[in-house]
């Protein structure tokens, strides 16, 4: 990639996100359960550009989202309601409400108080509201803390047992319609044989609630695939991840939903920067650049590893904290890693960036967000204009007094 | 405060701040110093919202600035640029540029790069920089690493030796005018001994300075002074934290310098939510909130204490996680915390919340952000206005293709 040209048309810090890449990824997921009917839920927390959302559209994506502003976020960028799922442990009754508007595919409840809510919201609109219930199978993912979601310590969905009687009663609502099931159980997984246990545990679940006239349709798999940030990572198989979730099934007649986020689109976005200043003192060498924590918040949060190059930067490494310009000591991209000897106005680039960059990036030390650019079919064209001062402070300004 | 009329009038989550505390803080805090010249620079790192800044102006507050846009946030509010210094490590050539266009007291500099590319900007300017360093004392501040800032492993300011030889270097240039000296060694500080230590140490230098005819007028003792999070902290005196600075200065003819930025805002703001759901399973007890990390990220980022209140509520409290509604583990702004048992539509108030709170907020999982509100004289107003769905596309909608 020709970065110099790219920060003399754009400037730097910037995102750019390989559309064609993201493509592969999500074709080849489609095709390793090519054996089953089933439907891609992109979760649109890990990226949501509309630019994106408006490509993964054509490509007959649906779309997982967890907040009114995300199923808006899919609708904006002409996706049809009926590939749209609404999860979330915080749905408002204005958000509930919104949803059933818009005729969404299903809303996933993630509490016994929601469905109760839903289906009250449901009755003021004579409609039926169609729902999955995420369940939490109390599988234990392995991962970091902050991403694992299946263990009944954590906040999201409800215990096996739990999910029954709710399905019961919302199968005897006029309101309620149950379609489906979900589990999810944690993020960034590089051994899947939690998820097998959790399919297994769940099919087990859809087939005594077959039994009892429940006809699930949807039998969610959530998110969760892993991606090679470190050399060592290794990115799970995606025909022995099918084959492990498919043999826990047995003859089931489900279409499967799967939620990918990080999976398609990690590995295929980087966060260009410029080096600013090399600085050392006794002990340290410091490279400082113009992206921060406040455009990039995963080292700094969750202490996540991202491979970063000098593209012309040649000669000898030394070990150096690869920093930004926010007014915290936890403003970092890497710690005691080996770079080259940089010169300002080096490109330095972040790889590995598509997920969970832009999308927790905020103004912190009133920096304006970055500019976001994609490359399709060979070009390179912007999707989201960097911020000005005046954007930051268009909703503030006019409460100022006289 | 009567939050049920204001969550009527402007809806929740939303911040409120009370500005007649945060003017008591800056007048206790002048006081303290009134033996010696001082100038208070609000750190506006801390809350940079536009109102709050005009209100600091009228009491003739100076302004720490770490990018262009805080710059332009405190000029924006009336502050007169002879009030305004700009800090931190990654300061572009264009932001150098802009800031002397201002003509702003001085420009801190935290690398003898940036000294050189200061002195070339103001060059090409022809204009005389004046300037401060931030010097590193080399003291360790004992508080969370993140916002510990004052030991060479840090990425902040530059070593006394070094600092002496850019002073001299300063002194001889016809483009740089050395007026300042600088440490802060890091935030939250609630023993202020390591300050003493560090003052001791930058007034031994500004002796050597002034020995060699370089004219230190600014001796800016930095922030950090720490806030009473957790019931067990004690806010510092202001009046020993006056006499342990004053006391390393001996006779130097210096104004005093200070960067309050938490302790200014910190304990007069609060985040105000309303309980969605409380959701119970075997092991756990969760209450969740219309707020969520996206809009207060220190319990997850620097696992923050933040006092939680039920200002409504009464009867016997039990163990539960306070959390947001963001699909990760990670969204969390109390665990293991005792409340009363809360109903949906109950409010819930997180205390202590006016300091990296909205300036640290972003649009994770596409939610918009919150509401500012002001108390002052007894009146309450808006300073920031809830974003908008449209709000947050605005910059990326026009680049969907047809």
């Amino acid at each position: 990639m020709d970065y110099k040209s790219l920060r003399n048309e754009f400037n730097t810090p910037f995102y750019i996100y390989d559309f064609d890449e993201i493509k592969k990824n999500f074709l080849e997921l489609k095709e390793a359960f090519k054996a089953r009917k089933s439907q891609i839920f992109y979760a649109l927390k890990a990226n949501s550009n509309l630019s994106l959302l408006q490509m993964l559209v054509k490509l007959d994506s649906g779309f997982d989202c967890v907040s009114i502003g995300e199923v808006k976020r899919a609708l904006r960028a002409g996706a049809k309601p009926y590939k749209i799922i609404f999860s979330g442990v915080a749905k408002t009754e204005e958000e509930l409400k919104e949803a059933l508007g818009y005729d969404i595919l299903y809303i996933n409840l993630e509490s016994e108080s929601e469905l109760l809510l839903l289906e009250n919201v449901a009755k003021k609109l004579n409609v039926k509201a169609r729902i999955s219930i995420r369940v939490n199978p109390d599988v234990d993912a392995k991962t970091h803390p902050y991403i694992s979601t299946g263990l009944n310590e954590n906040k999201f969905g409800v215990e096996i047992e739990q999910a029954k009687k709710m399905y019961l009663y919302a199968k005897k609502s006029s309101y309620l319609e149950p379609i489906g099931i979900h589990f999810h159980i944690g993020s960034q997984l590089l051994d899947l044989s939690p998820v097998y246990e959790a399919a297994e545990i769940v099919a087990k679940l859809v087939r005594e609630l077959k039994a009892l006239k429940i006809d699930i349709k949807f039998f969610d798999i959530g998110g969760g695939l892993g991606v090679a940030y470190e050399k060592d990572d290794l990115r799970p198989d995606l025909y022995l991840y099918a084959q492990g979730i498919l043999s826990k099934l047995g003859g089931l007649d489900v279409t499967i939903g799967m939620e990918p986020g990080r999976f398609l689109v990690a590995k295929s976005g980087k966060f260009v920067c410029s080096v600013l200043y090399e600085k050392h003192n006794k002990t340290k060498r410091f490279v400082i650049v113009d992206g921060a924590m406040n455009d990039l918040i995963r080292p700094s949060l969750y202490e996540a590893y991202h491979e970063i190059i000098m593209p012309y930067n040649e000669g000898e490494k030394s070990l150096c904290d690869i920093v930004g310009g926010i007014c915290e000591s936890g403003d970092f991209f890497a710690k005691d890693r080996l770079l080259e000897q940089t010169q300002s106005g080096d490109i330095l680039v972040i790889n590995d960036a598509g997920a969970y960059g832009f999308s927790m990036s905020s103004n912190y030390n009133t920096r304006n967000r970055v500019c976001e650019l994609a490359l399709e079919d060979g070009k390179i064209r912007m999707i989201r204009q960097r911020e000005s001062f005046e954007d930051q402070i268009i909703l503030e300004e006019k409460f100022l007094k006289d």
